[in-house]
């Protein structure tokens, strides 16, 4: 009873090309929605603040690999990266509602391990599991995760703010949370071919914690509104800094120039990365799940920026429309196209 | 890496005993939240009014049947079941995220019909889509919505809130859409042994829309406001009469008596459940999936309520504590037990 005369594959669009063309055709008609599809979170007019909305969802196969995910780190992840949305609008985070699909072959106990990490993250950020949904799946698992925060109306960062001559920063350091992932993934390979192998992950600590356990950047919007900096535009880095980078030329309709050697690279990533015979900066540009924030701050706020710890800036806005561009220590300039993890385009 | 060293199978504990069992283990710290896990949907304070927060999550083969739902109103439906929670608590839907893992299996095109029921519903009941997440899974589809609504304070109405002789009403008819239901399923059986067969379901549309499209009643919540009537309590009726009237007895700490003969039962239901070799007023009671409202009123509002179209009074609350009992035509008594539908169970 079910026929497609019509068959366009979903990877073509990919996933923002996916969301894209839905949204377009949903318009949003209560005046108190303020921003609808299309951000890091909707926003919602409660009157004296602004009420953040943010989901997720992470199926097994695609968004992790059993094989090498211990389930109290899942359950950490599935709100951690939910928190991070929030975040990403210069917000907190007050409630989540989690639900869950399961096959058959989850325990009682399996389950009791996602909820332990569920609760941790609840407790770390301070935020309340208020409701969800338990239901059994004939094959897998999926997590959807549903954030609610609140935000001033002054403080709020949308990733359509920025405006040319604008500072652009990052938190903390990128490409690490990749290779903690091709970590676990040259692991699992090594272990299929021989069960016995012990893991040989000693050393890659920090890696692996970035994959497995990513915190989301609850202390650098404290930071910020601590030193009175509201962030013109803002986006977490869950695809990739190029990605990101992206999206935000395209909402706030600028361009950007980006340094190659500003951009924070943590030792032990280019020594992984190293390992891998990949650039350690290519994988800060494109290899997303770091969950630090991107942002832009004006000019004028050089000063207190620059003296944040935690706190790289790594460019600045152009007015040259949709030009990404990434200038090497020989100031030559490229074009940054994103190749950050795309949930259709990856399988 | 992932090993267990206790096995409990989910189904031991069924969803309601799984869902019990997790929210024991989460304390709920802002005081903002009013109601967490337990009832419909959360409710938190936000100082003139509740907001409420619901989500449900549907995934096929279990929750749907690709064969024979159609997926606009798979996408219509995902929507409706979450309204209904908010209805529940008889308060009015504003805003829903919808979040969606497919499988490579799905064309755009199918995705579009998905997106045209969720924004049918949309237009039906007058809420908007504020966000969500378009994912790909490795097998099948899963669905999760979540709803925010609000509600006045002083009409919130909760699972706890029945008393001794209060009045037992339902809106609308039950057990249509589990025949609804029994009737696809039989096509489906008939399809798969000869393909060419046509399906004979002519006579018995509205049993199969209240199966495929079901709507929620938004009516009975204004009908009650327009009248000056609070329930004392109330719930959706998504896993049958039975089960949902065991909820309000339980968290009210209250028993009822309910009268066969006064179960609103439609007459095709009747004749459909003759069909089957069951009893009409079982497919009420267990059926499930009506998305009628359940509430009680107080003894008071009697000759309102008796008056209000499309509401049956069923039975009354009694001081007998968790004695739900079921009341024949004969004045014979027999206790209610929940054969409701239960997700893990259900496998």
């Amino acid at each position: 009873m079910f026929d497609n005369t019509e068959h366009t594959n979903i990877s073509k669009l990919g996933e923002f090309g996916l969301i894209d063309h839905i949204s377009k055709s949903f318009e949003v008609k209560n005046p108190k929605v303020i921003k609808g599809i299309g951000d890091d979170a909707a926003v919602i007019d409660l009157g004296d603040s602004f009420m953040l909305v943010s989901t997720d969802m992470l199926t097994e196969g695609v968004h992790f690999d059993m094989v090498y995910t211990p389930l109290k780190h899942l359950g950490y992840k599935a709100v951690t990266v939910n928190l991070s949305d929030i975040y990403a609008m210069n917000g907190n985070p007050a409630y989540i509602t989690v639900s869950i699909a399961l096959s058959s072959k989850f325990t009682l106990e399996a389950v009791e391990e996602i909820y332990e990490g569920i609760k941790l993250a609840c407790e770390n950020y301070k935020v309340d599991l208020v409701g969800g949904d338990t239901v059994s799946s004939n094959l897998g698992m999926t997590i959807s995760v549903t954030a609610v925060g609140y935000v001033d109306k002054k403080s709020v960062a949308y990733r359509s703010g920025a405006k040319e001559f604008d500072l652009i920063c990052v938190s903390g350091d990128l490409g690490a949370a990749y290779l903690g992932l091709q970590l676990l993934e040259r692991e699992k390979a090594l272990f299929k071919e021989n069960p016995n192998l012990q893991p040989d992950l000693q050393g890659y600590d920090y890696l692996l914690e970035r994959q497995l356990k990513p915190e989301p950047r609850k202390d650098i919007v404290r930071l910020l509104h601590d030193n009175g900096v509201v962030p013109t535009s803002m986006i977490d880095i869950s695809d990739g800094l190029s990605s990101e980078l992206l999206h935000i030329c395209k909402e706030s309709n600028v361009g950007c120039d980006i340094y190659i050697e500003k951009i924070p690279v943590d030792h032990l990533t280019t020594t992984a990365a190293e390992l891998f015979n990949i650039d350690g900066t290519t994988c800060a540009l494109n290899g997303g799940e770091d969950y630090e924030l991107l942002f832009t701050v004006k000019q004028s706020d050089f000063e207190i920026v620059k003296k944040l710890k935690g706190i790289s800036i790594i460019g600045h806005i152009t007015g040259d429309k949709m030009n990404a561009r990434l200038i090497n220590q020989a100031n030559e300039a490229t074009s940054i196209t994103a190749f950050g993890w795309d949930a259709f385009k990856a399988n």
